[in-house]
């Protein structure tokens, strides 16, 4: 340790002191790439467009978790134990039903996953199997923990989960109490997908780093939640929704909103990234689907001002969208409400949460980095009363 | 980003991978400094000694959240403050009453930390003030938490929080449903004395991590206790316990005992330290106590046990004690349960973790590193009949 005076520091001891870790690799991973100059994403070895024109959700959950595609048979198997780990302990559904109304749904949702774990799954010999069927039984388990709790606030009856069919299309009929068509099924799909995984992002890389104390799943996938719940992160889906929600209210000009914002110092939702220097190819994918989706519902004003504000960030501060900007309208498209967005984008992420939590396992070393002291030393004590 | 092909990945272009970050300075922070060479800690400027010596928890807990030590009508105000907060809302206490006995405490404990976000504080117009409301509010009702727990589990009546008292007696009083002794609360507000503050470790990095999304206390507290859970953390004293009652089982001699464990290339837990290269000075205060308290109490033979372990891990592998070796006989012989140790760890470390929230939260950057990647790229897509 260099500091040995009480106002000298020397910095030269700290060539690595990154501001919010930037630019510091922390892992090695297998789980995904990211070309932030070309704006190219891979999630184990396939590019994100491969995956959203051909993959289902369940197909990602098994490649993150196992680093290759599953055959018919492991596919089927892994569906199959999706849909019989649905449901939740009675203790989880009457904490749901009876909590706050106005409690925050990521909170609610950071709450059920943390109780889930009183009742874990028993610990198997083999190490990768239990962490298996532990990613397994929370990725089952969030999209009833999210729609039985928008149908407790709201009063109306809690839907079961099906033991059948997708996640996607399990997730709707749980919200809504009806079977969804096969647009609204597909579109839930590909948004799943594309929100599975992103590298060493914020909550992923606190989900690894409670895992490396050889902590729970659960204590990871509950850290998680609660760093993907701010606004700077997962929480930004939930403020794109309110910004185009405010510009309507106003009757706005969305053009001068932004200029208004950025004059004022006000982040605007949905742009910017550490990683990306381009277009987010997730936020392409999206951008095509907000458009189709937006004429579809009647609601090309609200696509219209995000273009008007795309092209004004670009102009202005040369920011482009990221994955949250065009998601906010594609899920207001499919009627879901705003402040469950980013319990989405937990529902989806969980997967590469775990993925890396299994990752992270089977070669771990403690995280624990330094800070750098710039408070004072040796100082003398002074009774209370004479303070 | 250098990753270009396929298998050659430009290490070069990673100067910073440091397995487990260490030595990666992430934050600068005036809350602790740790010389790891000279066995050194200090508390936002004053040495852990002095304080050890000299303090209440509840000073500590306002040198942490302020960087400098309260006056007497500002100690009375937080002693106010920090003893009306005691109480937890109905559905929390309805948790810890009906969730499985079998639960471990510190899942409980990060359960009802995250459901306590469904009851926040108002927001108010100062966001420091705010912030340090919250923290009081949860330091306040972690104790509460805790013997709750354990009294349901146990069958037994729980027992309301005081609105008097020091945060030890008051925890020691609702655990046991009884006055503790002068000795038994000196000890106890020793213990969290020593625990509360430890600079950059997995539990403090966690959540400042949280705290970089713009996220809330609760997320990032919770976020903390699971991290804290871990065996290689917090999870420690437990594990040390559990050795001690493992020797006294097997009726083994506690240096063959060790011998076994490093053979077969296991850890003996309660040493080693990625900071300290010496004595951790907090191990050496606990020495003195355990000592002490051993004999008080007719357990000299784990006193003596945990001498002959410290001695051989010095002369077999050179490494020292860490906080939680010599903390488990102080807890235990008070009566403690060991599942409940590390619980008392996150009773006194939430003041560190909510001054690192404060201060990450007055000058935040999203944290958000990198990953190696080490995968392939430009897969294929088989269909699944195919594979
Ligand atoms: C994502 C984000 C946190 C990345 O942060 P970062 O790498 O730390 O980038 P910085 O905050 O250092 O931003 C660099 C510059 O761009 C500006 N900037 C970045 N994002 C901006 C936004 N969304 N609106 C306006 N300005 C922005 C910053 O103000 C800063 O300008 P300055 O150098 O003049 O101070 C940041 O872009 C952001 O806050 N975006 C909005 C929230 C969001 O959409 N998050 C979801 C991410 S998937
Ligand atoms: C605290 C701890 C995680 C620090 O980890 P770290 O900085 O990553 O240190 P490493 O794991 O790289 O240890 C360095 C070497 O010392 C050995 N070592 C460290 N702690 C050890 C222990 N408690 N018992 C036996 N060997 C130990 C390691 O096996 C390693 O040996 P190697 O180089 O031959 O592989 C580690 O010392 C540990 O696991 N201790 C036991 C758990 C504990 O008490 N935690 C509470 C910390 S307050």
């Amino acid at each position: 340790m260099a500091e040995s005076t009480n106002t000298e520091i020397d910095l030269s001891q700290y060539p690595h002191i990154n501001k919010g870790l930037a630019g510091i690799v922390a892992f090695s991973s297998t789980k995904s790439f990211i070309d932030g100059e070309k704006g190219e994403l891979i999630y184990a070895g396939y590019d994100i467009d491969t995956l959203a024109e051909n993959a289902s959700f369940e197909e990602v959950c098994f490649l993150l978790w196992n680093d290759r595609l599953p055959n018919q048979e492991e596919l089927d198997g892994l569906n199959t134990k999706l849909q019989n780990n649905r449901e939740l302990p009675e203790p989880v559904l009457n904490y749901i039903k009876s909590t706050s109304k106005n409690a925050e749904p990521m909170a609610v949702l950071r709450t059920a996953v943390s109780m889930l774990g009183d009742f874990h799954e028993v610990q198997t010999d083999d190490d990768k199997e239990f962490r298996l069927n532990q990613a397994i039984s929370i990725t089952a388990k969030i999209p009833t923990v999210i729609a039985a709790f928008d149908r407790a606030r709201n009063g109306k009856n809690i839907v079961a989960p099906l033991d059948e069919k997708s996640t996607a299309y399990n997730f709707l009929y749980m919200l809504n109490d009806e079977e969804p068509g096969e647009k609204a099924e597909q579109t839930m799909n590909l948004c799943l997908i594309l929100h599975a995984e992103h590298g060493m992002n914020a909550s992923t890389f606190t989900n690894r780093a409670i895992c490396s104390t050889e902590s729970d799943m659960y204590s990871s996938v509950t850290g998680a939640i609660g760093a993907l719940k701010g606004p700077l992160h997962g929480g930004a889906n939930q403020q794109v929704m309110n910004m185009l929600m405010d510009i309507e209210e106003k009757d706005a000009d969305p053009v001068e909103y932004v200029h208004g914002r950025l004059e004022r110092k006000e982040k605007i939702m949905g742009f910017g990234h550490r990683v990306y220097k381009t277009m987010d190819p997730r936020a392409r994918i999206l951008r095509g689907m907000s458009k189709e989706l937006s004429e579809e519902t009647g609601h090309e004003n609200l696509y219209e001002w995000s273009e008007a504000i795309l092209k004004t960030m670009k102009d202005e501060k040369d920011i482009d969208p990221n994955v949250d900007f065009f998601s906010a309208t594609v899920y207001y498209s499919m009627g879901i409400k705003p402040d469950l967005y980013t319990c989405i984008f937990a529902m989806s992420r969980v997967s590469g949460w775990t993925g890396h939590y299994i990752e992270q396992a089977e070669n771990n070393r403690l995280v624990r980095p330094r800070a750098m002291y710039v408070g004072e030393k040796n100082k003398d004590w002074v009774p209370v009363e004479n303070r």
